[in-house]
């Protein structure tokens, strides 16, 4: 006889900020938990009692409606509202109360339980240095031009839709990274090797390259049906590409199965580029 | 007698993966510490025994230049790697270790211990959604154009350099969405109106402003001592800007404090705009 299926269940991350690291750390530990399905619910911003109240309600309706209690990951600092969300009717996982004391010993001190520190905004330079950082990235987004890029951290370089944009913006919203892009023309990609024009910044060149495969299915998506997107379009490109780093020296990685944060990671942690947070 | 100055210790992130997570909940422990300086070392992609075994050795050579052991914050999933940082001479802390047996318990079941399923990239669909939402952005970022608003989940408008490229960037980036920007004309600040091509998208727009002190400081690194940074321009431009969006009924945030993550989020939030992911 089949075992009836799970019932499903409800995943609640709760924070008095974003709920962004509750929800990446949350996910996580639910992903170890093969062919299980969760309704997942992001509560931020509970920075007060009232809000923490309405949170316990919406978490135990939840419970009712679902049949079996919640889960729920909190990221809460402060002690008041932890003593209110703790005393739903959920499993009850706190990545904040489980370390503060064991750090608390060894420090020696008290931590001040105080919201709000996790953030360096208020910092105004580090604030400055981050939209310089997306800025930089935007200006040098199409490699029109190499003007900029003496000022650049690293320039990513690949064929169209290998993945540079998204990981030059992530490198600098997260990083304060300063990264240009160049996609690889239809000259350099018959010539076989990189234009004079980047010869000088040849060792801050790093190189995405990607499956024909999902390169198609990528392009395909945005014209469907094209020269653009022709298996034999996509890959020659890529051909030709991993040839031009090969031939000029500069590392490369494929962009297939990583995550955005994968790959500016690896970018940032393969090149040794300084970051700036 | 003052007490000696704490000597100051090494905080190491340590991640088979991006250590992104790690870094983001260490660092929000950490600074419940006041006054306290760390030095902060992100390893990432331990993700076999000869790299576990070179984390280790860095961390007790750290251990040893300090004076004072090391602290490690931990997302390792394999068991086999965890088993060796956690021989290091640290005080480790271990974010996934801690609840992963609370939550076999609950779900009845044993959890997989694999790395890698956090992250969703290897879901093609969902890939080339957060590729389309940052183009999105990327395609709506000045304001040139309302041809796209049909397809904007949400508009942002404000002054220049009131945040709002940034925030578009991110509520691609993390969740999904589209989001374009219009920045205000002299024209639109002039009328204190939105102008006519914005009305049919009234229920879109989400205003951001700022503090006038803020904002010129914003503004005179990017053009020192412009009429653009001037005093009198940022304060003109701040007040009208809220005149037009209370003139429209147009909910708005101030930017001066929160970071990109927390503007993003609570746009998210205010809006009841639905996330992709």
């Amino acid at each position: 006889m089949p075992t009836p299926p799970e019932k499903q269940r409800t995943v609640f991350f709760v924070s008095d900020r974003t709920g962004i690291t509750a929800e990446a750390l949350g996910r996580s530990l639910m992903s170890q938990f093969d062919g299980a399905a969760f309704r997942q619910v992001t509560l931020p911003f509970i920075s007060d009692v009232d809000k923490a109240n309405a949170a316990v309600a919406r978490i135990n309706a939840a419970g009712r409606a679902d049949g079996v209690r919640p889960i729920v990951f909190s990221t809460i600092v402060d002690d008041a509202m932890r003593v209110i969300i703790q005393r739903s009717q959920a499993l009850y996982l706190d990545f904040f109360a489980a370390f503060i004391g064991p750090l608390e010993n060894e420090l020696g001190v008290k931590s001040s339980h105080t919201v709000g520190r996790a953030h360096a905004s208020a910092d105004n330079a580090a604030y400055i240095q981050r939209i310089e950082a997306v800025n930089f990235a935007l200006a040098n987004d199409d490699g029109v031009s190499t003007r900029n890029y003496p000022k650049a951290d690293v320039i990513l370089a690949g064929v169209s839709r290998s993945g540079k944009t998204p990981t030059c913006l992530y490198l600098a919203l997260q990083y304060g990274v300063f990264a240009a892009n160049y996609p690889l023309t239809e000259d350099d990609l018959k010539r076989g090797q990189l234009p004079e024009a980047l010869l000088p910044y040849r060792n801050k060149l790093y190189g995405l390259t990607i499956d024909p495969e999902r390169l198609q299915q990528i392009r395909h998506h945005r014209r469907p049906n094209s020269h653009y997107s022709s298996s034999n379009q996509v890959r020659y490109e890529v051909r030709q590409a991993e040839d031009v780093f090969r031939a000029a020296g500069v590392p490369c990685m494929n962009t297939t199965l990583p995550s955005i944060e994968e790959i500016a990671t690896t970018v940032l942690h393969q090149t040794g580029i300084k970051r700036r947070f």
